[in-house]
């Protein structure tokens, strides 16, 4: 009824992407936070831990939080701005990669096996047909974008598509097992061209601003990077609150799914960790359909790419780490997860002065 | 033959503390460069954990590092300058403390337990008798040190007889359970008052700029806290090369514990996690002792005590976590360890873009 009195772009989006997501509990936020102080320790002396033991205590409105099920989605998806030259490796990197990730010889994998996390590979939108493999969830939408700097990325239709399947990808997984903290990756070549072009727009800052290098493109590689966006941001004038304008004019495939799993994620009170830049533009659009998702997010790390702060900023949120990665698949996230789950691990498990029978401050 | 040159002190100490350490060869460490080089990501993008990845395998003289075995050695001990009222907590808490490790109540036992860390707890000077307990190293030097604010902290001798103390304790761990990387922390009321005397001693630095706030002191609590170190360090005018002289003048038995284990790990090949202020001061004097020992050192994480920063930058070390800790007992040390393991599992695990088929960088 309300939304009548909105635009169209809007109507659509609030009614086919609803998302049911409780805003956390302030008063749990209190009585963690009580909690975590009478620990023996020095009051606040686990700075960034205490943050993160409070806010799982809120995400599972309980005082023992637990996130002994973890889980990473790496998405992957073809750019067809790839044509334009803006990413220092060829498209068809991001098909082996995905057989990478299936073979268990990426990044990503040694890094989830080493923290315990299950690891879901989703074929979104790779360009050419990977055959079926038991590790790889098949959710297609497209053989990859087609080039922004021409024309739309994607149907409207398809943007919205792709977010469902994300959500859907999510309550899949679910079902077989439980997960209470979500790591979200991605691999598609040239997709910090479109995730670059997405935070440009959502967070009003110039394109020179939030342009990075990517794989790894040099000075000039860089300008052509920044002119391709700047050109298609003024061609397409996105509508910087609406996702899935944004989304299908200069998304891509694998943003979306990251888009509807967060939010999914989220509405079933799970924690979601987002990794570099790609997937933060996955959480600023979640963002855009349901505010209260953000409640959910910790950043796992810090981006060298420039576009990472702008977005985080936007988000209100600080990153966990900052070991100069910028390689995406939810690297980050992995290594993050970790620390989460020590956080709620010290907020379970410390004595309290009382129970250790420990002297608290003197003065 | 050469002591004879040097000053009496420095020959006691070449003389009664020798470690035989390694300085890792640079030859392994190109190869390792070039072997993490070759790994299915875009060059470099695994930033400081490419770093942690080759520093293991110059540590361990092979490609294929592995850390399986980590250990947490937590010295306890207290300090006669907590008569001064440097501290927040009363001197009892370090007592109490140890009971509450040995009851895996503190925040050094949760993190060990999450990160499968071995956690050896040694008394190296608590005031007062501990029951002896199974999972207690009893080690005690004497029953605290002396206010140096009056007089030495400690004898010159038990000070070498700490540090051989610290030394021998990891031999004797590591015959019955190898260790691949030891993570350091401690327990000591007061102890980042002798830590900031340590650290503003060595590095030269004036210290106010050395001097935080420890477990929680007010503005006039701090300005105390320097003016007491700066009467102490006029009147000793400790020998700022010299470890034995500085830490019998303003030192801990802790402090001392630490830097024997730091050498003796170094000198069997084993990587050393250090975690904040206190930890970084006992790297300090053990770099004193013997210069190789430095590249044997990770930094665990970031204090937000001033004195770390000035620590680290005369052992040119850069902290790995950025979490606001300010705790100690190895709880920083702690989980930067599982990163440090998680980039031996990148050296080992992750495949080539020969091995995966992936197309290598384009330009």
């Amino acid at each position: 009824m309300k939304e009548k009195t909105k635009n169209q772009s809007e109507a659509m989006e609030m009614d086919k992407l609803k998302f049911q997501i409780t805003k956390p509990s302030e008063e749990m936020q209190a009585v963690a936070k009580r909690k975590i102080d009478m620990k023996t320790k020095p009051l606040g002396s686990l700075g960034r831990l205490e943050d993160l033991a409070v806010q799982a205590c809120m995400v599972q409105n309980t005082l023992t939080p637990n996130l002994q099920n973890k889980a990473a989605f790496v998405f992957a998806a073809d750019h067809g701005i790839a044509e334009e030259g803006v990413s220092a490796f060829p498209q068809e990197v991001t098909k082996q990669m995905v057989l990478n990730f299936i073979n268990k010889g990426a990044a990503i994998n040694v890094l989830c096996e080493h923290n315990g996390i299950d690891i879901s590979v989703i074929d979104m939108g790779v360009k050419g047909e990977l055959a079926p493999f038991e590790e790889l969830i098949s959710s297609k939408i497209n053989h990859g974008t087609k080039s922004f700097a021409r024309t739309s990325a994607m149907h409207p239709g398809e943007a919205e598509k792709a977010i469902k399947a994300g959500s859907k990808i999510f309550r899949m997984k679910t079902k077989s097992k439980p997960i209470d903290m979500i790591g979200l990756g991605e691999m598609g070549i040239a997709n910090t061209t479109s995730a670059t072009a997405i935070i440009s727009c959502i967070t009003r800052k110039p394109v020179d601003e939030c342009t990075g290098r990517g794989t790894g493109i040099d000075d000039q590689g860089l300008a052509h990077k920044i002119e391709v966006i700047q050109k298609a941001l003024e061609y397409h004038k996105p509508d910087c609150t609406d996702a899935i304008d944004i989304l299908s004019k200069v998304g891509g495939y694998e943003i979306a799914g990251m888009t509807g799993a967060a939010l999914e994620a989220a509405s079933s009170g799970c924690i979601v960790v987002l990794d570099g830049l790609i997937s933060t533009a996955a959480g600023l659009l979640a963002y855009l359909i349901n505010p209260n998702v953000r409640e959910y997010f910790v950043s796992g790390h810090k981006s060298i790419e420039k576009g990472h702060i702008a977005a985080l900023e936007t988000l209100d949120l600080k990153p966990v780490l900052d070991l100069d990665f910028r390689l995406g698949e939810g690297t980050g996230a992995a290594l993050t997860m970790n620390i989460v789950d020590a956080a709620c691990k010290v907020m379970c498990n410390m004595a309290s002065f009382e129970e250790a029978g420990v002297s608290n401050k003197s003065s």
